[in-house]
């Protein structure tokens, strides 16, 4: 096994590939912010009606996808045909999860460009609650599945990493 | 307590900085990402020679700080007048860990900017390490430390988070 | 009178600000766009529960305001202290009209980044809105009030068009 | 009749395009900038000779184009075939006329992107001559015409909208 | 012979590529920089061990390459399928040369796309060497060969310039 | 002597200049591109009436200056108080010389910045005539002057390289 962002002299490169087919390529990240009870009660109130942080951070999510090929250094640009962004605002936790799905039919998967939609969601959450509370934590971001292109259907299995 | 970034209506706003003064503010990001054993030998040989994850990743933090307030709806554009992001590979729970520090001359303060800084460092080795772990979690971001500007130091407590 | 924005021989040139002082500065613009009976249904459902047009219009703007110096080729970058986007809508006339605020302590207007909040900010709503109606206008765009700086305060005075 | 840049739980989303056949498209959307006379007598003999207000803007409206699906949140990342901006300097109604026409292979429309083009290049008009005129208005921009895709041609008829 | 950026009355276009068949092409474009013997001895201790000028600015490198269409007006963006840019540090010359590899599978050439690499490859040496050399040279920037598309094979030869 | 862009360990930083004072600076960087006797008289055509390749090149290298710190990696982001861009088309050698002068008023010098409006300039030149012309060459890009700041006035000397 070896990683492939870099060549033979150990130069990073960005990998080649032009001869790949274009094949339906979809993949679902997921992570959560942890928040004080207060916090919570306050995102709570503004996706039921007005100061709707979730509304924000799910365009900030949207649009950070696009960004991904900018942000990544290796990463390779590419269209991106559908993207949603969603949120669960777990009260019991105190945590509000994020998944983030992106499809494309593509060259190469994007995987990347899902985890940074999920990042990007959810610093724009930090950022909007920061005012309130400076203990939040980002935590949990992962890549939950992932289906298309040679390497085929990828599932996350929990115990995989503990 | 109430969300700043909403005027009495709840529509978003851009915070209004413009009669703050300028002081001089600092701010340290931290997180990490959590990876196979074989994923660990591989960043642990490149930083000792050739193939370098890490080096390619605080590029893309450093890289990252910039672009804060292009990624988060409602931050302020700031100068930045340093950035330096840190890397702990720490084999016995195969994870590194990633610091990123940021200060400015600013209105307003850079906890964003080091909070960005991190996700795209840690984004940057996920990216080049996942042709042979799929399995990587990032995780624990959160702003350790934060001085300057009215609100004074803010030092992050473990305890207020569990 | 002459255009700033050119040298003695015509060139194009991005004007020296380098000596004149930072000073408080607002500008406001605004602008509308015409839509027929059932987009304007449509956009005043989302304003009150879900599918929120405007919202997601508010964020664009506020983004394209960071952007203006981007987009506009003789621009000078700048700090941005505020930005807030209003929208009414205006059913009567069938159009929702936009005005954007900027804020800044800088060395120039802001006068540009409120006109591209508010074309930013027109132009979502026409793409949220385009598969129900293609005869959407964009109209009406002008900055309406200007303060700070050398030259003073200015009010649009809508007679001094016509 | 509904928008579909939402979920059926109101969530903004970018529309799913991966499996739409690639077609060639073509939109031309059209604008225009209100001016005194003073301003037009200055455009005017920029673009015969120097300070050619008009050769800078339409580099800008070209570039505007290519950062469509930066700065309007839920639009798709296309490749663009061809741009082309055209100026008319009306000088009955002291206006000046723009139509940006944009080509594309793709799976989905141009029509953002050729209004994106007709804004930004209007806003440096706008931002070109402000030291002479501050009364400039920018109206009547929308899609003149889009041809390809499933939904076939389009024309804007004047009466639809008055 | 004419300029194709340009329509029959001199405007600046982006020319129609739509209609062109995706090909498989590939461009390689080089230049050097020319440096005082200390910084020559800098830069490679640093490629040795830390302080790693030459991975430093491979990254950039490649990250300009992604901005080539943002860079360059007319340029059309396109999908980029591999880059890599390789370094040659010549003790006997004092300078360090860059080359620039971009393939694509797409309608239209790269070869602006490898020299905005060797371009922000070698402005990112001179940036990080600059503090203790300001005589540095960036020279010879050349399209070195070409492949793919109608217009078939390019090798540059060096009796054409001088 | 030792690079500034790198910490004791030899990882890259974004030097810190917070604590420097805030003055007048200027820097002007000076490049050329070489071309055949054909693509000189396109040029100069342009120049006197329609097709003006320099002027597009002059807008791409004042846009290319507010650039820089998102393209060279540990680059401050700094405001931009002044840009122009001159050419001299100098037939007899056929080449064409590009001057890029920036002036701030920041608290870090803009060299960068002047040397990256003369190669934006110079690559555009090169994209518009490529066409007729693949062996162009981009050379000798260096910083002419640079004045303001610690270090004080710098003026390049053609001796010190050769």
């Amino acid at each position: 096994m070896e990683l492939t962002h870099f060549d033979k002299t150990g130069a990073a490169i960005m990998v080649d590939v032009t001869e790949k087919p274009e094949t339906l390529r979809e993949a679902v990240a997921r992570g959560e912010i942890h928040v004080t009870a207060e916090t919570m009660s306050q995102i709570l109130q503004g996706t039921a009606k007005k100061g709707d942080v979730l509304g924000v951070a799910r365009i900030a999510g949207i649009m950070g996808v696009k960004k991904t090929s900018d942000l990544i250094p290796l990463c390779h640009p590419l269209p991106i045909g559908k993207v949603n962004i969603d949120f669960t605002a777990d009260e019991d936790h105190l945590r509000v999860i994020c998944t983030c799905t992106v499809k494309t039919a593509g060259q190469t998967g994007v995987e990347m460009e899902a985890l940074t939609g999920v990042s990007t969601a959810l610093l724009t959450i930090y950022d909007m609650c920061k005012a309130i509370d400076k203990h939040m934590e980002i935590t949990g971001i992962h890549l939950e599945r992932k289906s298309g292109g040679k390497s085929g259907l990828f599932v996350y299995r929990e115990e995989n990493h503990a």
